[in-house]
């Protein structure tokens, strides 16, 4: 038996504002961040589990403290009794406690909180397993993996049952899917040229460099002024020529008329998506705008809090790409409903990966789906953002635009302890320059 | 100019779990708290600001830290300055710091903690101007009132120019509502003898008070098993009569399908309507749920995050009675938009009551709907429990089932200095003899 013995939670913060990197319409000057969870663990081998939320710098201490005051119903717990019910322990820590249930219900920092401990766990598990997450989960049986999720509140859309039928139509072709992930990898697709930021010059220096590299997919930011925008977008444009794939990503800043008329303005640079054209809470709003602005795609999801909100962006046509966010739903458990809920209504999934971390949890949870929920990667891009996977003990890796199968145990997030000591927020020496 | 000096929060709880006062199928032993917010300013004769958000006890710590988190945002700012532009220092408290706003969005603990802080600014504006806050609204021109509110988000369902239109609709005859309310008071109901926690015997004891204090409409926790469910309703029936209105509460606790189910088996009780049958997210789940049940009522809100999310609740027809909650919307600001959004809708709003506090705060809401935005009370009954009254300044006044109109300056919810000291956490008196 593995014992969670204690839960330490850091505040971990990287001054990424000084450089505008990742700056959008919304978020003019994020400093990535993680709550950073350690599972300390009583094994004689010393293993423990990493997880982590991502946030953008401040109120990063508000999610310490949820995972603070979250963190005596882990621990004491054996990782074996955990790992025996998943779903059990999913709903018990996500909903067990009513008084703490309250603050969200699933929702905001309560809920970044508990997809913290609960990525941590499931990287103590796979560790423990020695196989990386997408492994851990192949290897499953359908019934197996049905038993790890909890469908409260999405009966009405997927239940149990239909959940193992979509996993056994993929199950008997997941070697050959592997066998083509080893060969080829998974398709990305890059941001990192296209932040609000950005110099007309470092825009194009980085578009050629990115080609070079080998990307054929970009991200551009919107959202600011209109013409702005047309005239980023033409020099994106310019740089990558008419063949390559330009998304755009107004991270909530339009009404949805405001949305509407805004993209009409930017068709002519012909994007594949618009991405989060309104608020993450307006399934009728984006069900509208898709509606008006076909053929450009709909993309959203990486502010939507939870599978209930999946579920109706699915069941109201109100989305073409699904972007689910690995540290904003509750946690992995969660994420495979929303795997399964997209499978069913045909929806491709693309994860957020705009964050310290997320790129690193993002590539199991891609891979998994092709080996066996959808089986497919057509629609399918995965975000790759260009910062801070130096920090990572086994970093993701990148070759010609796609995504490495990772190797190494775990979920993926464990960090380098030079990173997490320099990082530390606010006694951090990368905090003592500043 | 009145300075807002200082933002103190504290950690207020009431251990009502030792009662089972406030239990629910969903929330089994709620401790009633409140993150209570103090703005101290350096005003000559003292005055000071307070607001609260509710929680049901652990998690309040968490709540605390997001105020403080927010606190810089308002101290050293004017009273004046803020009440020039309500809705933009509304949109800078909620949005302004996008690194803070990415914990939400506007939604969960950061949500509650600028709603504590955002009504405290209103409780001060209020008593400066020496009036309660509903008649500080009443006494304020269309115009005026919409320079208020944020629509961002809103405006495919409302304009400006619209809300303006539908104040001005009930501007003439406001003064003939005032008079009336003071007359005959605003009807209520009462959510006192149905927790579910409740013996039998209690249960009948407390319907007969409440009948002899002059209720008519009662409401029942529902979502355990459902014969309990059935055996508990019969009980009230037969207590309150066929005339008198039960309600039905299920806090969340049914996916779709069960709550038809469960309400077609209790259907015979004759509920006006069933609370919260499903995730509070779910607004088709709610959509179905309405289709399927009708003519039984759907009405649902206190946990709705925001005016998206009622904006849609509109949209899709999913509700028939809008119960928003005081102090989880960002404070009365986004409440007033609701407010607007729902008489444009026709939808009757019956804001939440169940916790301390939030009677308080809702009288001064339905009274200022009926006097200005619907002009009608239709539909609406004000929801009233019967715990924690005594440990505000100014508390609700019931009479024979109708509020009595608050006269105090202010929102309030300003409490006894000697309940704060009693119930501070962990310290206070309260929780030293627990």
């Amino acid at each position: 038996m593995t014992i969670i013995q204690r839960v330490e939670a850091q505040d971990i913060r990287f001054p990424t504002s000084r450089e505008l990197d990742g700056s959008d319409a919304m978020n003019a000057a994020p400093d990535y961040s993680a709550t950073y969870v350690i599972l300390h663990t009583d094994a004689d081998d010393g293993i423990s589990g990493h997880g982590l939320t991502f946030t953008i710098g401040r109120g990063n201490e508000i999610c310490v403290a949820a995972v603070n005051s979250l963190a005596s119903r882990l621990e004491g717990r054996a990782l074996e009794e955990i790992t025996a019910d998943m779903g059990a322990f999913w709903r018990d820590l996500t909903s067990g406690d009513s008084q703490l249930r309250w603050l969200g219900p699933e929702k905001g920092v309560i809920h970044l909180a508990c997809a913290a401990m609960i990525n941590a766990v499931w990287d103590l598990w796979a560790k423990r397993e020695g196989k990386p997450v997408w492994q851990l989960l192949a290897d499953m049986t359908p019934e197996a993996l049905v038993q790890c999720l909890d469908f409260r509140f999405v009966s009405d859309a997927l239940t149990p049952e239909e959940a193992i039928a979509l996993l056994r139509r993929q199950a008997p072709t997941k070697a050959e899917r592997v066998a083509q992930l080893r060969e080829h990898g998974y398709p990305g697709y890059t941001t990192s040229a296209g932040w609000l930021g950005y110099s007309e010059e470092k825009m194009r220096k980085l578009c050629r460099e990115a080609l070079d590299e080998g990307w054929r997919h970009f991200k551009q930011k919107v959202g600011g002024d209109i013409e702005e925008d047309r005239s980023r977008a033409r020099i994106l444009r310019e740089e990558i020529g008419p063949e390559c794939t330009l998304m755009m990503d107004a991270n909530q800043m339009w009404d949805v008329d405001e949305a509407v008329a805004n993209m009409r303005r930017l068709a002519e640079f012909d994007p594949h998506w618009i991405e989060e054209p309104t608020s993450p809470d307006d399934i009728l709003g984006h069900a509208e705008i898709r509606h008006r602005l076909a053929p450009i795609g709909v993309a959203t999801g990486e502010h939507c809090h939870n599978r209930v909100m999946f579920k109706q962006l699915f069941q109201a046509e109100a989305l073409d790409f699904c972007q689910l966010d690995a540290a904003r739903l509750g946690g992995l458990n969660e994420v495979l409903v929303v795997l399964l809920l997209a499978a069913k209504y045909g929806i491709p999934v693309c994860p957020h990966g705009g964050g310290v971390g997320l790129c690193e949890y993002t590539q199991h949870i891609s891979m998994f789906d092709y080996i066996a929920v959808s089986g497919s990667l057509e629609g399918r891009l995965l975000e790759y953002v260009d910062h801070l996977h130096e920090h990572f003990e086994a970093p993701v890796q990148i070759h010609r635009g796609h995504y490495r199968v990772p190797d190494a145990p775990g979920y993926g997030v464990t960090m380098k302890a030079a990173s997490l000591a320099a990082h530390r927020y606010p006694d951090g020496s990368a905090w003592q320059s500043a």
